[in-house]
């Protein structure tokens, strides 16, 4: 039934994934049959959820409430968006997703990969990216580069060592699912990024 | 470690699960060691989950994510009130707690009972009820006594074949936890229904 391909993005604060996802946009501008998402979002449901995580008032959250809202947003996301995009043909481009729960809930906070993994699981029900792009950079660059912990959600409030955890996860992630995971330099000239983003596209038949 | 009890209170729409709660409060009035909470809520975090999944707008949330945030909405509530309270001694009634996620979600909605009992040992953390008094009434019967189908939110506009599928989940708990959960028919005069309830704590050692 799925023919349409599906792509995360994944990659620590201050990376550059916004600027990038905006250069694939414009690259795929005009083109009906191209969907960008972002995580957690993307569905009138899971922007509710997004409005709960991300506000400063819930310091208070538990790591397993916090995975549990993304894992919900997530679902919703899948079953309303994703799987009917990709059975009608669609290429999808989602802006996080289960790796950022890996390396964000699964390792920086400590729930560990086995029980992440069983909740990616059952919010994915089934559904795997055919491709994920991992920006990959020093999580101190990354955050000198962003200007400092000067963010105004929760999680751009955290301290650089939650963000050297959230790193080492994801490093963890591309070993994991090598199969899937692309590691993509985020070092250097945009430009130079985004050359490497289209090889790895046109690698895996994206374009 | 944990001291207190910790009681959950289940069953189907209309079964009178308000009133014996409401009972029950009076019962303990006065005693500060007696905390009283219902599902899901019982912390801001939780209340504000809670508005999500009660939301007449959400009529088209999927299960899973429907499953995924009762599970968040438990976690909050569990390490930021249950497990402190239990702590220091307290009884901990619960309106609605893990056995509504299997007979709703499980049962009724067709998750599955391996994945809801997946999802309740991650939202819990190790922590199970004590005692599980579950008011056992033909839900047909509990559905007249509320005055049929005008309830004001999400789940209480499910039609009359969800809540036989609800009933036959819990009847599935009682055998399966058969242990913790003590079956009080709820027909018949409310008094005598409260009587049951205390001759199932006073067993039990909580009063």
């Amino acid at each position: 039934m799925r023919k349409g391909k599906f792509i995360t993005v994944e990659g620590c604060e201050g990376v550059g994934k916004s600027t990038q996802i905006a250069l694939l946009k414009e690259m795929f501008a005009g083109s009906g049959d191209v969907l960008f998402l972002r995580e957690p979002g993307g569905t009138a449901i899971s922007e509710r959820i997004r409005s709960v995580i991300l506000d400063i008032q819930n310091k208070g959250m538990s790591a397993v409430c916090e995975v549990l809202l993304y894992s919900a947003a997530r679902a919703q996301l899948v079953e309303e968006v994703i799987k009917p995009a990709l059975a009608e043909g669609k290429t999808v481009f989602c802006d996080r997703f289960t790796d950022s729960t890996f390396a964000y809930q699964g390792c920086a906070r400590g729930l560990g990969a086995e029980a992440v993994e069983r909740l990616n699981e059952i919010a994915c029900a089934g559904l795997e990216p055919d491709l994920t792009i991992f920006f990959d950079l020093d999580p101190v660059a990354a955050f000198l580069r962003k200007g400092g912990a000067d963010g105004e959600d929760r999680l751009e409030q955290e301290g650089m060592d939650f963000h050297r955890r959230v790193y080492a996860g994801y490093k963890l992630a591309a070993e994991r699912y090598a199969r899937r995971i692309v590691c993509v330099p985020a070092g250097g000239d945009i430009a130079d990024v985004h050359e490497r983003v289209v090889k790895a596209l046109k690698e895996r038949g994206v374009i």
